[in-house]
């Protein structure tokens, strides 16, 4: 296996082999030639077997500890379960590994906190899983108004709908609709606007199942926020829409908007009696951002080779998973909440 | 003038002849064979001369009282200055007169009610001047989600954007932008979701202009409504959209998502170097909604005849202003405010 | 009626009380306040005095001689049978009255020939009724063309597509679907390139209904044209589109492309679970081309006003019934007729 | 590398490291896991052991004889030059290899047709290389007109320009913008209609850039074709869109058109002043149809698993040769020419 256990590529570690962390190994042993996969840790043994086998991945554990002791290992991935990013991310930073975890770090501020600072103290790179900033639509988007040419922006909207609700039991664990799924529109309003958020007004209800409301979170919502710089954005929420996923921006400003739509699956249309038809979006996200999936880990494994700033840092990290508590808060009390209370 | 004074049509007087007054009279003129224009009554009396030469009608005054008392006049079109509103309508009502009432009725909720129950003794038609009803894609929105075609409506997006904001001069006794110009917006709110919003939070800025603002208004707006049947709406509005007049709405349900874009001026698109280029909306409203404005009135002349209910009643003219001065609060005290405060 | 018989006004008759005749009352009765309508003649005297009546007209008759010999007539509208075309114009020029005549002039180029001299010894205006010229959208195209933005032009591509056959009475006599159908685009072509077709190769079958096939015609249709300057355009026809009129044209440059869709009746989209569904085209022309006729007539009155060359001339009025033989020629024989031949 | 030499894969030898050559590679290497890469073959030995190594390939060669006898090897992939494919396609079936043969053949039909009989007696597979049948939007396209979405059709319209032209060099051996460039939309035309053409009437000219004149071709294209059953369809090319690869379908029938247009290599719009601005198509073959590289081979590998006929059979490898040869005698003569006359 002369290309394996090449000490010129990144090896790489990845902990958590469910959905996200299967798209991570393909991507790796596929698409990413400047790392080599070196182990894969993963809860259910004969799946974690299985991928190896088909990616020809040398290591297979249910234990991440012994990734952190590999020397081969440069890498973390951290797509295992949210309750366990914190106690992976803050052993591997101090193994001195290179980490890329998944969103979110955790849902406890102050363990956040602290696993940023033991990252900081140990020197190695940490970028959060935010995919969608490297959709080649929303990055553009991105561009555009980083390059001025809506001049300065003023309204920001995002519309983010998912085809199907989650399994209750899921909904349970998930921390809420604000950290499981808004966490993701609020991390790409902070990216657009490239700005900090100082107030949030959260509303919402139980329109799609009632067995959500039942564990008590919402499944519609309707979020808004005030920018430092004066931008006010809107963000759109349902578990279900029935046409499938949806999102879109659009960024209006004093020279002019820029929006990203919906990727057609197909550009075909049938004009008839009934008049034109058009095809749907993808269906999820596996779908729709699985380009993305791949750019954030060659954007990282680029900054650890050039040794830059991830472009997705620890604090960007932290400031969705605040934005949720606030949303959370202005919900319960319905007001708007300042970010300066959490 | 064999055509003229022919008692078998409805006879109308108009009552302003500024942009508005003077659309209605061509369509009257051109477009509407069952009424017949008898007199223009407008402040500045060399203009009125000019349309009354234009489309033949007999009479021309700078005061409306001739009009009420002329009984070859069976309707009235108040497009005079919102201040005037009030005290024509009542009179118009007291003399018998149907009454075609541009918005917004008032800017005082006790004067509005006075000029219902008048109007409502008198057992005179009163229609209001929303005219966006009347475009045939909202229309078809409407169809739409009163049809059940997108199931239970969850969530309502309304963007409205003008292309240029008006002189400071008018900003000044406009009523501030919720009640110049988002109340079209609340009006089309409830028309679409039919139903009544219970809650409202407004946000908003100076982003246009800083004279409007020192005037003490706003010219960038985030709306957010709660409906009684938990629809939870957006509307945000600009002063100032440089690519011309925005205006969109998007309904989103249970089985589905309805949306009505910009109609585009043409339908050329141009492909080079640059991507593909398409035209821009209509400048205006005059330039978008002129076949709404037509609409609004054939419905009115209808309803005369028939003796049916006004598609926008003065309730509907109502709640608009009462949602303009929810709004207000609302920004004032930046809090949720609900209806049953004002 | 103070307004009528102004003789600062161009006294209009209308010859032919048809569906075209009837808009051309329409517009210039409501729309074209240079002009004043002072007679109608239609075969059918019920019709043409109920538009008389609706319209104000003094005159109505079913002989168009007294419309020649009225000094109050400046121009008349010939929109009578095709047979008619030639004796009427014929007549009207030598009367001194400027013409607007409807496609095609005659089906026999000697008389169209006969028809161009006699109106260029009168020096009266004549101007034919290809109104698809005046279309916002592909006049934008013609200027798009005409300012360089797409280099030199390469290939041009028209559709058009009826949404229904005509009745097959009138097929037998409308000298067959280039001369009745295609002529239209034929126009479009020499319009849009501004240049003049060498040759002709046309192909073609009965595909929508035998009828049409039995009465000597066709109903579907493929043309290639071969311009002098280089420039191939193609043209397709159906006399039966299920979903609308279709009316498209694409022309390809060295520097680009600039096309012109259909354009939509409404801008409403539906998005459920069989993708996204958005309007039809209008249904036919009087739908899609109403404010084309309007800007035609227009452009006539202008012409006599300002006493310049018609925006369509007898030479536009010719070309496309010498393409209509060349195509004829080109099906008959099954092989390229250049424009030389006919 | 236990992975490697895997009996139960199917052994791959591709023969040609050009551009199609190591998109193949590529795909077998990272997307079809059925498939094995045993050889590479190509002519500049440093390019195929650069890939050999990046792939982990272990044999590399710039003869393709020791492929033929190698029994681990399968199936090979012939994207050489075409002047070779002839050759190596015959030696691959002798030695019982299955073929996938990029297009076209041979440009001699005498040669074609050897082949196909050699290959039929081997009882080998033989799929020819016309990607754009696997793109998704024109299959999709295709399964609509079977499944009658459209009922009978009539007009089928092709566009099919590149971005720019190739050297002179390729132009002169490429046999001519029929069979290097129109051969893929010849092959198309036959897929959508799913019928055979009789007769074919090409014309064109030199528009682009006049060395492709002196080198005896042409570099712009309008071909009208005439199906068996009646459908009419016509292609348009050009060497040169500034716009990018253009590649679009449209389908005409009694019930109904389908169409599929150029997918955006982003879904962002930016409207300002001069109205709204959007992507450009992928630049050209291989952004445009990379997906569609990898389903043709998915399906080759396929249909020698399933022991299954190949989606593109040698008849369908041949048909567009045939097509080629006859526009280019329509084109040399300027008359229509039957299929049957080639």
């Amino acid at each position: 296996m002369a290309a394996m256990n090449n000490p010129s590529k990144i090896g790489v570690g990845v902990i958590g082999a469910g959905r996200i962390g299967q798209l991570h190994i393909e991507h790796i042993a596929q698409n990413i030639p400047e790392a080599e996969l070196i182990a894969i840790c993963g809860l259910n043994i004969s799946d974690a077997e299985s991928l190896a086998e088909q990616f020809n991945v040398p290591i297979v554990t249910t234990d991440y500890a012994p990734l952190l002791t590999n020397p081969r290992i440069d890498a973390v991935l951290v797509a295992s379960s949210t309750d366990t990013h914190v106690e992976i991310s803050q052993a591997a930073a101090k193994a001195g590994k290179h980490i890329f975890c998944e969103k979110p770090i955790a849902l406890d501020l102050q363990q956040i906190d602290e696993t940023l600072a033991i990252v900081e103290a140990a020197g190695v790179k940490f970028q959060i899983g935010f995919n969608r900033r490297f959709d080649a639509s929303f990055s553009r988007v991105r561009e555009a108004i980083a390059g001025g040419e809506i001049g300065e922006p003023h309204i920001l909207r995002i519309t983010s709908r998912d085809p199907a609700p989650p399994p209750i039991e899921y909904v349970k664990v998930s921390g809420g609709i604000f950290l499981d799924m808004t966490i993701h529109d609020f991390d790409m309003a902070r990216y657009l606007i490239g700005d900090e958020v100082v107030e949030v007004y959260a509303t919402g209800g139980v329109r799609v199942d009632p067995r959500i409301g039942k564990a008590g979170d919402i499944d519609t919502a309707v979020i808004t926020l005030k920018f430092q710089n004066g931008v006010i954005g809107t963000i759109d929420n349902s578990r279900e829409a029935v046409y499938g996923y949806d999102q879109r921006v659009e960024v209006f400003g004093s020279k002019g908007m820029v929006t990203a739509a919906n990727p057609p699956t197909d550009t075909v249309t049938f004009s008839g009696h009934n008049g034109t038809r058009a095809a749907s979006p993808p269906y999820f996200f596996i779908e729709r951002y699985k380009p993305a999936y791949l750019a954030e880990l060659q954007a990282f494994f680029t900054c650890i080779q050039e040794d830059t700033t991830p472009p997705v840092t620890g604090t960007d990290g932290r400031a969705p998973v605040v934005l949720g508590f606030a949303a959370l808060k202005s919900l319960r009390e319905n007001r708007p909440v300042l970010m300066s209370e959490i």
